[in-house]
């Protein structure tokens, strides 16, 4: 067993604190890394705190993280030590299932393995996720992260930036594509960045006025106020797609009629009740609501090129491992522009390195 | 002007009377048809007492209309005397717009005109539907019925077949694809007739056991009780397509997981709003729900033709016109396998025949 160190929550009202544990011992197809960054997502605060119910403890959190491999399993083919790898939020899943050949590991049919707050397939015991020094995967769940990618902002891609990319290509979004983004936190910021690398014609559909300067300079279009009835009309049957990344219950029927003959709405934030729906404008044009989890291992992995590519990274904000209870309430205020990323320099490497 | 008669609401609570009023004279375009046989349809009891609040009175309702073509305007090419012709939920599109020249009229970018309910796009008169005993209509917003088509059955086919026939045609269902339907009501069992008749696997999910036997008359395979939450669970992700035919809010979160990773739960019963969904099924499966609304001219003629080819055709229960109070009342209950049909020879031709 490897012996390592985190931050974890004991329970569903307690603030993170310094957790020292053990990562199994290597698999012949196992890879072992430093863990260098580990993003904040909006849903390990939810998780810390036990909202949609599943959460065991303790818990280590963290699916954006990005490390450097330390050590190999014997059998081990994709990677070396010194690689600079990947982790996003699944750590396995069934591969055997139509979806897992499919490259659809997401979806799995057995489930995929959530990378912490969930069991490992084999040993059955918990998984801890990237706010630690140390992971351990399997290698066909580690992510080639690109040269030329900044690796202290490139862990966000691996949860908000899969997260919105996987619809962008599933929709079909390319050049001209006329693209909605509802929300403009870690997942809304990088679709809009994603969505202009596209090509597309974006627009952030906001509340507030306040973001416009932020949305142009992240590469949006236009800012569209949804509390303009006037605009929101001149705007009905615009867009292709929208990418609703809200993470909070919420009335969708304000976007539907934004939505052309056949087009989709996708939500990505919510995990959740949505209000009330009305059929009203999915039957007058035949509108579509649908959802969108992350996305596979291969998509993952184009992804990272197409970031590296297109020179697209999120705006981040980097923290101390001991500012992550700060953090976790400035991102429940939406105060963070627009990622959160530990540098994992600042957790001390005790109790134990396994260099 | 053409003098004609029949059956209209005075009042949103008022109950169906006798009413005389004139039909336009032709136009150009125009065929003027002898009302034969007028489909019952659900919507036309909504509109009656107002439910969507846009109803206009006078109102004659009526959407499932077969007749025989009685008179033609000078330039009419499609159509001759004698012809037996239908009409269903529309009767004009502004035919410039994208959708128009897709084929696509009901999602007329000016929006469609409506059968009854509306308002005529050139003289603004109000529309009045197939309760009557004359129509006037644009020679391209009249079907052909094909011949071997039983003309006293077919009226429901310009509502309730079109309805089910244009989503299970839009989400590309042949032969092996496995459908559910929701709601065995006059939509519902077209639905199931349809997709059987396409080759589909089809299952009715019902909260009765009671329907059974007439599921499997129909055309299913299986009911599916959705109160077995046994039989629902093995029955996840079992569904290509679902058709949902309830005409009331609902909650559709017991049926999400039946669908299969990308596939839909298209609403075509309800109007107006849904109870809250959970984005969980959507997001778990890459889900999706969407909205169908009846169909094109030229897809309710193919819908037409494959009817006739197929043996397809509603069960109907015939009325005389002077019956339709009482089948309002009965449809409410959802007392009626599976649609009530006037027979319009039981409207007395007063005050005068157009012949």
């Amino acid at each position: 067993m490897m012996k390592t160190t985190g931050y974890a929550a004991q329970s569903a009202d307690a603030a993170l604190a310094p957790f020292d544990f053990e990562r199994r011992e290597l698999r012949a197809d196992d890879v072992a890394m430093e863990v260098l960054y580990c993003g904040v997502c909006h849903s390990d605060l939810h998780q810390a705190r036990n909202d949609w119910g599943w959460s065991q403890y303790p818990m280590v959190p963290g699916h954006e993280i990005v490390g450097r491999v330390i050590a190999v399993g014997n059998a081990v083919k994709l990677y070396r030590i010194g690689d600079h790898v990947a982790v996003g939020c699944m750590v396995d899943s069934c591969r055997e299932c139509d979806q897992c050949r499919k490259g659809l590991e997401q979806l799995c049919r057995k489930g995929n393995t959530q990378t912490y707050n969930d069991k490992d397939r084999f040993s059955c015991e918990p998984t801890h996720g990237g706010y630690s020094k140390h992971l351990v995967v399997r290698e066909e769940f580690a992510l080639r992260v690109p040269d030329g990618l900044d690796l202290s902002k490139a862990a966000p891609l691996l949860c908000a930036g899969i997260t919105t990319y996987s619809p962008l290509r599933t929709w079909n979004v390319g050049p001209g594509s006329r693209v909605g983004v509802i929300g403009l936190g870690g997942l809304g910021h990088m679709a809009v960045k994603l969505a202009a690398a596209m090509g597309a014609d974006v627009t952030v559909v906001s509340r507030s006025k306040d973001k416009e300067a932020d949305a142009l300079t992240l590469g949006a279009d236009r800012l569209l106020l949804s509390s303009d009835t006037e605009a929101m009309a001149e705007a009905a049957n615009g867009f292709d797609l929208i990418i609703d990344t809200v993470p909070v219950k919420h009335d969708i029927n304000p976007y539907l009629p934004l939505l052309d003959v056949d087009s989709t709405l996708v939500l990505v934030g919510q995990v959740g009740p949505l209000a009330e729906p009305s059929t009203v404008p999915l039957l007058l044009g035949r509108r579509r609501i649908a959802g969108s989890p992350i996305g596979g291992i291969a998509e993952t992995q184009e992804m990272l090129n197409f970031c590296a590519k297109a020179g697209v990274l999120p705006d981040v904000e980097m923290i101390g491992i001991d500012q992550i209870n700060q953090a976790f309430e400035r991102l429940e205020r939406a105060d963070v522009r627009y990622r959160f990323v530990i540098d994992m320099a600042t957790l001390p490497a005790s109790p134990a390195s396994a260099a």
